[in-house]
């Protein structure tokens, strides 16, 4: 699904029928309105089509995430990018790869991803599995080949071992499919509920202050939720950046047509995956170009060039105050003990 | 304590009064020497002197040493070199730093650090908390220089309250040296006890097997423990690099004198810290200059440089299995969550 224009939400007026002394609380508008829009992160990681978890998979995906193995230099792994104690980013406008080589675009949050229809900014990845495999074969990122990454892991005795394991009743189950489906699984655990947000949409009138049930009455009044709804608050559809108004080149630099790269089609030039506001105020800076630093200005931002709103100060204090409530219980993983090389296992390179 | 030439070990012969008819297992030779040479890591981290641990310390030294915000690029962490689930090192012959450049040497692993005598291959830190300093500052490691270090912490209202918490009752406990000790109180808890080594040493006969029993007497015999004693085997004295046979320039560059760099002193010329041998199997490639990429060349070339032995084929094998055996607990520390940066937090070199 793709708008070319947010069509402003219906406020539609819930005809509430207070349960009469009943004692059970009367209906809230604005959350009956809300859990149309939106849905709470559940507490156990989904599961992924074609490819079920089991710990097995699950451990060995969490040590192939840390795994600098995994890059031709032995020194960049999905965690150097996607760092499970900030927010599954990296707090940089892009990301540095191999030789020191700068990415194209701030990296995306792995935190509750596997609720997004699509990866990278321009779903160029249909699932996890696929994302997980790109950037440990892109030149600029992890920089190693398929090839060697099979080669790599099939030379530490601890990982033939694992992906057995995982595996079971695979002849030949180090593939880079495998990697990719074992750290798809475990990507899957990295969820977050329990936000204030999600406390108050089943229910806890208290989760939610003042101020951010007023930023959430604009955040539906303006329009914000054309795009950023679901689960996520987004990740589900593609939009033009600057719907009303392109933003400046800071924000939308000329040379990143985004989803057009994909799909080569001039409706969708400077389309992007909407972004999920899921633990928004952890992974500074904003936007697939990584420029705006705080969380106001890049809501002022999107006022402007989505809705074409100039939005207040107090309203601007008021959405981010809601933001905020967005921010879910972090995953607590520990570090993994990853299997030791032996001498004859591939080297990284010098 | 500095020595020119390996003094072998007296193997002397303990007079072992069996305890009649007591029930107890007769007194092995063997462990009796080995006790006087070698300690057991103990089950808790030590104390440091003049830096108390509180948890609020040590969970501040935790999110610290994985805080890449602690770089000029907020690309690079203590954790980047020194793996926690890999031996604690990075599995490379150097390691990379700022801009791709590389370090001078081979990483060593943080793991039971505490226990060397002094830190760094030379010793030029005197214990952790001069060591951690170092990297940071470094410009071909982490790249930041020790004010901006300080001001950028200053910037994450997290780390505010986590310096307050670690280092109470201080005005303005932000500062470089409160850095260096809170990340030293975490690193003393990296520590791996409970390896077969230490399990055979306090009595469980069943910890080695023969070829591992083989090895330790071989390691005796031949003069490997003049050097390679105490708790960690290792770390607790400077030796030459060739004492009896210098090794070529891969494993001894010419332009790293060593602990000569250090004190500027010719009788220290191509001296380095012994490196303890905990968990080596972990910590491939080997030696300083980290060319030797398996545990029984690295065997053989001690043997031949520090000892004028050439260790036959079977003996490596058993002083490797032997070494096999000191593999500890490794320690389990979960991923940290880090405090979220803000719109004013100073922000990475671009």
């Amino acid at each position: 699904m793709q708008v070319g224009l947010p069509g402003r939400l219906a406020l539609v007026s819930f005809l509430v029928v207070a349960p009469a002394a009943s004692g059970l609380a009367a209906t809230d508008p604005l959350r009956e309105q809300a859990k149309e829009l939106f849905q709470p992160i559940p507490t156990n990681p989904p599961a992924l089509p074609d490819n079920p978890a089991t710990p097995a998979k699950v451990e060995l995906g969490r040590m192939l995430y840390f795994e600098p193995r995994l890059s031709e230099s032995h020194n960049i792994s999905c965690n150097s990018c996607h760092l499970i104690g900030l927010g599954g980013a990296d707090g940089r406008p892009n990301s540095i790869g191999h030789n020191w080589q700068r990415g194209g675009r701030n990296a995306p949050t792995v935190l509750n991803a596997v609720f997004n229809t699509a990866q990278f900014w321009d779903g160029r990845a249909a699932d996890l599995k696929e994302q997980a495999g790109g950037p440990i074969a892109n030149p600029i990122e992890m920089g190693i080949t398929k090839e060697h990454a099979v080669e790599q892991l099939k030379g530490i005795p601890g990982y033939v071992e694992a992906f057995r394991q995982a595996f079971p009743g695979e002849a030949d189950p180090i593939t880079y499919a495998n990697i990719e489906a074992a750290i798809a699984v475990f990507e899957a655990t990295l969820i977050t509920p329990g936000a204030p947000f999600d406390r108050w949409l089943e229910g806890d009138d208290a989760a939610l202050d003042e101020a951010q049930k007023q930023g959430l009455a604009i955040f539906l009044e303006k329009g914000c939720a054309s795009c950023h709804n679901g689960i996520n608050l987004g990740g589900g559809m593609y939009a033009p950046f600057g719907v009303v108004q392109k933003p400046g080149w800071e924000f939308l630099p000329p040379n990143d047509r985004g989803r057009f790269q994909v799909t080569n089609t001039v409706e969708d030039d400077y389309f992007f995956k909407v972004p999920s506001l899921r633990n928004i105020e952890l992974t500074a800076p904003y936007f697939h170009s990584g420029h705006a630093w705080g969380l106001e200005q890049a809501v002022a931002v999107m006022g402007q060039s989505q809705l074409g709103e100039n939005l207040t100060e107090r309203e601007i204090e008021q959405v981010t105050a809601f933001l905020r409530a967005l921010t879910g219980e972090q995953p607590q993983v520990p570090f993994p003990i990853l299997p030791p090389s032996v001498a004859t296992t591939p080297r990284p390179e010098p």
